[in-house]
């Protein structure tokens, strides 16, 4: 039998990546709707590739919805991810869209009872308990689709929750990795672009930069996994080969490991907690692999990192304001408009200024949310 | 409900690390048998310090045998191993005797029924079979003990069997792993129980430096994880931290891994398929921990390593003879009567003069390994 999908931001780096996977296993699989930001073309050709019967633009014009022929449905504006996302033949929705646009979708999809393959994480981050009542009420389910956590998933899958005593994620430790506190400051954007490990989309390479993008992380962890900040740890892994480590009460460490691909954390969301075969991995071989190496986080150099820890910590909307004031922050550096270093600075200021409250609904983290991106945008200036 | 333990070879390396564990959890374990090969005092002192009611010596002398109090039962005799592992206050007999020595005992504690957490490998290279018979006969189970397949089971715990694709154990290469040739061959007997990361046995530390271990393995992985030897890897780990990686069916892998210390897959030997807190294991830290680094295997330089494999291939009573001829070649190194290099070369020449037959009992597997033996003196001469 095969399973409906939806991929929300089908025609970025994560949403190409699935189609790929998709494309893999046509007996299993077959992609029943898509969506994407404002890239027409690339999403029509998308849809007409894999045979999706909704497309959907978030930015799209309406000459554009008009235009298809009868077999395939046509939507425009923010309520297209949405539909897609609760489309009746649809299983499981890949949620591959950037920033918090992506919460609505999530919540409604766990809502219509859907498995919610998330490479969003910024929806954990905002609505963490939200998205775990929606699930429970819907009787949807949330599987990660980042390389850590699905390292993580696949190292607890089948174990005793109560036996996990402590995770740590691995970092690549991005492309300022080696470099001094004052360079990492003043870093231009085509500089914080060049990632060593990962091909990804610009958001997130700025995150991985900035080390947001594993403060984020930890974040998503804690509500994936019901571990407290204590038990969740960050180490520089520069390979990228290593993804999460799993500790037991016994001391003992699984580790999840893989030469870095999208691919394959992509395919876990899709069939676990099975498995199947699949020759789109590049098979691991230790003994060419090279040496495998690790470092402490340097938080001097990037302060972000523990401003997203003690935000998560805090708890209610402080992660949500951690969140949007970043996003900020990044579209602002991307703009040429602030210094690298400036963004860390946006998001301190942003979170000292905020009165925490408990994220007790979706308004409640909307509007933390909205006063995040008012008071950063003005810390930016 | 407290479980009885017996522990055979309790005063050799693995022995005093399982009476460590049992006396960190008295309230889950305790010490019902003990058994040693010559060392009275050694034995008579563990017995007093952990409570066993039954102590057995394969070499002692009547006199220690009429020497006990009331209260504990003394044997004396290859006899007492049996006697240990069938006793009926023991519910886990942990075998840790040397070489072929081990096998009767690990036959009579499966066919009673009982968990044999194994650390005698030769048990399953000689009859794994026979093992694997005796075991369904009498509802017994067979848990490894050695950190590479403790390791192993760690990863494939929870899992669906069908999902492995290959086993990956590592070799710390031990203490010729980076000497030439010639020089490996005329090693001493102080350089070959020169170990860089465990501390061991006499006799496994030689198969350590020879890669016949290695060998052992995973012909032993082959019996307990029901691989072909075609998805059976070695790589060689210098550090000794990844003790083993498992491959999924989607390309995955997971590895398990600690600092080199047998307390930990002694322990989960014991608790298997649970776990529970443990203060004896240094928590890994992988920022402190060093580079992990790999290596292939260098056939040319340690020629036993293939051999063994091969004998595994082959299968029937071919195990048993490169095993056999293996203890006969090791001990004439240990006794300074032949060179490390000319141990390979008594195993080639014993498995060569062998007719392989079918391992279809216990008889045939101890008729090969009597013949083994003697081809092996005679090569050795």
């Amino acid at each position: 039998m095969s399973q409906g999908v939806a991929v929300l931001g089908c025609t970025g780096s994560i949403g190409e990546s699935t189609l790929n996977v998709l494309a893999r296993h046509p007996d299993r699989f077959n992609a029943v709707a898509l969506t994407a930001f404002s890239s027409e073309d690339d999403l029509t050709a998308k849809a007409a590739a894999s045979g999706a019967k909704f497309v959907g633009l978030v930015e799209g014009s309406a000459q554009w919805e008009a235009g298809g022929n009868g077999s395939v449905e046509r939507s425009v504006g923010a309520k297209c991810l949405e539909e897609a996302a609760t489309h009746p033949d649809v299983d499981i929705v890949v949620n591959a869209v950037v920033g918090a646009a992506g919460l609505r979708s999530t919540l409604a999809a766990l809502h219509a009872g859907k498995r919610v393959a998330l490479a969003n994480k910024e929806t954990l981050v905002m609505a963490g308990d939200l998205v775990d009542s929606a699930a429970k009420a819907g009787g949807g389910e949330l599987v990660p689709v980042d390389s850590e956590h699905s390292g993580v998933l696949q190292c607890l899958n089948g174990k005793n929750p109560q036996d996990i005593s402590r995770l740590i994620l691995t970092a690549s430790g991005g492309p300022f990795r080696t470099w001094n506190k004052d360079d990492v400051y003043n870093a231009t954007v085509e500089q914080a672009l060049d990632h060593p490990t990962w091909q990804m989309g610009r958001k997130i390479t700025v995150d991985s930069a900035s080390l947001v993008n594993k403060a984020l992380e930890v974040i998503e962890a804690h509500f994936l996994f019901g571990l407290p900040y204590e038990s969740i740890e960050v180490v520089v892994h520069p390979q990228s080969i290593i993804h999460a480590f799993a500790e037991f009460v016994d001391g003992s460490i699984l580790a999840q490991m893989g030469y870095p691909s999208m691919e394959l954390p992509i395919l876990y969301s899709l069939t676990y907690p099975h498995r199947i075969e699949d020759s789109g991995v590049v098979r691991f071989d230790p003994a060419t692999a090279g040496d495998l190496t690790f470092e402490a986080v340097r938080h001097d150099t990037f302060p972000a990192f523990e401003l997203g820890i003690a935000a998560g910590k805090t708890g209610g909307t402080a992660p949500a304001v951690f969140n949007a004031a970043n996003e900020v922050g990044v579209q602002a550096f991307l703009d040429g408009k602030i210094r690298f270093g400036k963004i860390a600075e946006v998001i301190r200021t942003s979170l000292e200024k905020h009165d925490v409250t408990e994220a007790i609904d979706l308004e409640v983290v909307l509007a933390a949310d909205s006063w995040a991106r008012r008071a950063a945008e003005e810390a930016c200036s």
